[in-house]
């Protein structure tokens, strides 16, 4: 690695403005009042619970007291790229150096902490300093979007009730008062998630989302089972495997005639297993599976080629499998790196395959954060591997027999690609 | 990396003679006679499909025009290692630099590409400048080879007809007419192998190979089930998955049978998903399954030791059983870096795991090229990663507690053994 | 690569005494007696007969002809890890530089090999020399333990024949001939492990441990379901295959148990499968599956988070399964590189995915070794890639954002944490 080259691509990079297209940012509340609310990110809390066994039970509504407990425990956690996240956030938001993170500090911590973040001109401070110009968010369909400032959020439709989670009578029963009627009729399901698309649209709708289980599979149903499906449902009888995997089919069509419709993208993010860890902390007991195939959705992005499906991947095994689809697929697009996979391993790795056979439509990264505060550090860690890929390709270019020698300036020009236009003409951001 | 020695290493490999063990040359029309021909290849067209959609139209059938409308688009794809084949085509063949590729000069590109390449003497030109010594084809068992060049050529049998494609009524009478007689029995089935191995061996044959979808399982077939499923075939009735998945295992081994007969290896390249992509280019619209097994080749292996398998796989998550299995099997070749899996960042890896494990007898390397024009960027490609793997593998053995330096000749050695001597070795090449 | 500082970061790490967790050493002939047995080892053999066929035959039982049909094929073998081991075992035992390897010097190198290792010394001046500290065994339950020396070695219960063995009559009756009594009834079942356990305890057991096929799966069996199944064994009847799965939940639970009761670990070793080359040599006839899923350990992992599990799995497609597992799970522990994964491109990945990302609790590596011999090698060649892993992590953080620059001392203590504070306190290893 060439230090220097890295160094000077970085700073580069690092002057672009971010666009962040995956929070989980409370546009009512955006960032934290304390560190103790920082500390109860489920990265801090699982990692701590996953060294040092808590039973994932941490005082959760006593941000004070979650501080002193959790703060001692760091030291355990100090290799992780979390840990270095959590550093960053206190230099440059605290100006608290990392050596002072010791367990007898952790008092000083926290009333530093609230002196900055407690204050009504910390979120514009934050955005401000971290150069952040743009944020998507994760909303339920009956969320409160009123008075969203829709130039700086992009409230983005969670679709999982309407996939995943119909046989629940409670999610009809939502969806039915969000409707305004009962939910009987595949025409009832599209009209409210029609209801749902305008809303959001009318509030400057980023796209549609989903978490996806692994090995899902897409494939034509017609109404009339999807009826039968739903009166079933109603009925409280129980669907098995395949009637769920086609009420699942069909209700991802009726979301991407949604799509097509309002002319809306719908971002995939492929390969969660929910709830599989049983003393996991709250948002820490989800995992992966290694085994998951794409071909289930080839059905769904054949039917649709004109709607756009920014993928994001869990697994590091569908890494390949999502190049090669964004590589030829017009309406697939590799979409930043995941959770298990927003590390320097996956990232350094996937950035490389992305970069030298998926043309120029790649969005480069998302933050997938809960507060504000977590953006910066979190698109440091992307942009660092950045550079130095860019830099590794730099270095290449001069002694490689197929390129021309890649200056500074394209450098820097791919990476605002990456960071900034794709995520701009993909998922048609104005004013970018 | 060490730039100097990585390009003092690259200089050396480069000076090796190419042996190409893969290609899809047509060898009565083995060079392109102009730049659309080149962008017809469908690295081109679906990646400026992907990038700019086309719904996968172009104007194949007319080159100059092919050329005018791909050209400008091009610069969507700039960051690809198809885009550095393009350019080395460009600068070592047209001698045109990288910065004449504007859309403006498309018709002096093209211009310029007839003038060299619509020659009679370019064939001899090309071969001389990127020192080709040997190119394997790929042919039906009913291509005509009268007339081939066999101390070039090496004719390669696909036998995709036999296993994948009996069911097809076209695909049998094909088989009939080259037979030269209906094919009733497995004992027909058995002779028209036969009789398409005896043809291929008078053109100095180079192996049998197959391209096989994900999950692949070889097991044995007892000849009367074989004949049921055949007569199945013949009255028109479809196979169910089970029956289908015998013949082709069935058939498997007959090939293996002729494999043994003739001496000839069988290359086997596993894991395309054939037709996925319905708003495809041709040859564009197949891509892979990251769940892979290749366990379903275990009773293969094992029934024909006397049969060689250069294996190529197109998934990154088969690389390393790949590599085990040429690790402890005697007749598993790790063969080359296949299609999607053909590029820096899975090459990279695999050259590693390979040098580091698998005892000499992995073949480097083979273009997988439609004009001969395409070997030497391909080539290129490989080649500098593979010098920057022995450059990386020189420098740690000056100080890795477990090895000896490692010379610069040694390594050269190395480079050889992958791109010469072991294809020559393994798949029976003479004269080298 | 910084050579001057892996160089460094290296001889710091080898000063680190040797805590081996995982081996295969008999303790009552622990060293070779000379360089046949050495080369008897599988890893020799079998690239031999990967490289040059001699259909697995080789004279196990005369090490002297062992050693002279092998020795002139090594060459074929050059290039990979495990000569590199062996010239080790060479230079830092025999005395003997690796130029002296050549096929004529068989009979110099045989009786050298007789003149240092067939010395009642040599076991004692290897341990010294290599500074082993701890070896841990793997032992069926009948082994014979008395003299064993507990100070210097940990026998590890192997629990397969429990498992997966217990359709065999004959290991039926070797169970029942220690227990005392037949095993009619899960309580026997139950009572031999608990009487193997004891045993073992006795001897100062270090944990039980299994290797374990692809995609196993753990689930709730009923007692009453377990007794029917061990009936239907004991008649003789076989089971089927959701039979089978479920005698092996049932068993796994069992050992569980006793691992919650004697206060042990269980050591899981994922993605075997056994005897699939027909033509290897012994221990060179088992590969593994890339498709292959952790979820199937979820209910395992849920049911007892009183038992600690490292884990090794032998996949590289499991890598990022297991370390995602391990960042979450209070309960398993990522424990080195195995087998077919235990090679610099694996382990290079999963040292950096683990140091970034697991709390401080990873299991830096076990030899797997036959004979003390080969821990020196293989310790060295997973200490060397640890090297340059903290290196690079050393460079980088001197220019990352998120980081603090990471001292040598730190560096050096992270590698301490992998070699020796982890597994001593995972595992439970007093004095260390």
């Amino acid at each position: 690695m060439n230090n220097a080259l890295v160094k000077e691509l970085y700073e580069a990079i690092d002057a672009l403005p971010i666009v962040d297209i995956h929070t989980h940012v409370n546009w009512k509340k955006p960032t934290a009042s304390n560190i103790g609310e920082i500390l109860s990110y489920h990265y801090y809390t699982e990692l701590v619970n996953s060294a040092d066994f808590q039973e994932g039970k941490f005082p959760f509504d006593d941000p004070r007291e979650l501080t002193r407990i959790i703060l001692p425990k760091l030291a355990l956690i100090r290799n992780t790229v979390q840990y270095d996240w959590l550093m960053t956030i206190s230099r440059e938001f605290l100006w608290l150096d990392a050596d002072e993170w010791r367990a007898e500090n952790w008092e000083l911590i926290f009333d530093r902490s609230v002196e900055v973040m407690d204050r009504p001109e910390w979120r514009e401070e934050l955005i401000a300093q971290a150069n952040i110009v743009r944020v998507f968010l994760t909303n339920q369909y009956n969320d409160d979007l009123e008075g969203l400032d829709s130039s700086f959020y992009s409230p983005c439709l969670r679709t999982e009730p309407f996939v995943l989670w119909m046989e629940r009578p409670a999610e009809r029963e939502g969806l039915a008062a969000f409707l305004g009627r009962p939910i009987r009729t595949v025409g009832d399901f599209a009209a409210v998630i029609d209801k749902a698309f305008a809303k959001f649209v009318a509030h400057g709708m980023g796209y549609a989302a989903m978490s996806i289980p692994a090995n899902f599979e897409s494939f034509p149903v017609a109404g009339a089972e999807a009826q039968r499906l739903l009166d079933k449902m109603i009925a409280g009888t129980p669907l098995d495997a395949a009637e769920q995997k086609a009420w699942r089919a069909y209700a991802m069509c009726c979301l991407c005639d949604a799509c097509r419709k309002y002319g809306k993208s719908f971002h995939l993010m492929i390969g969660v297993n929910r709830d599989v860890y049983a003393q996991g902390v709250p948002s820490g007991t989800d995992l992966f599976d290694s085994v998951n195939s794409l071909r289930g959705y080839d059905y769904l992005f054949n039917a649709y080629p004109d709607v756009r499906f920014p993928t994001a991947v869990l697994a590091d095994t569908s890494g390949l499998e999502l190049v090669a689809s964004a590589w030829i697929r017009h309406n697939v697009y590799p979409s930043g790196h995941w959770w298990y996979s927003n590390q320097p391993t996956e990232i350094a790795r996937e950035i490389r395959r992305r970069l030298d056979t998926v043309p120029g439509k790649s969005i480069g990264y998302f933050s997938d954060a809960y507060y504000l505060e977590f953006i910066l550090p979190k698109f440091r860690m992307f942009k660092f591997e950045l550079a130095a890929a860019l830099a590794e390709r730099m270095e290449r270019s001069l002694i490689h027999p197929n390129m021309e020698p890649l200056s500074l300036d394209e450098a820097v020009e791919m990476a605002k690609a990456l960071l900034v236009d794709n995520p701009a003409r993909v998922i048609g951001i104005a004013g970018l």
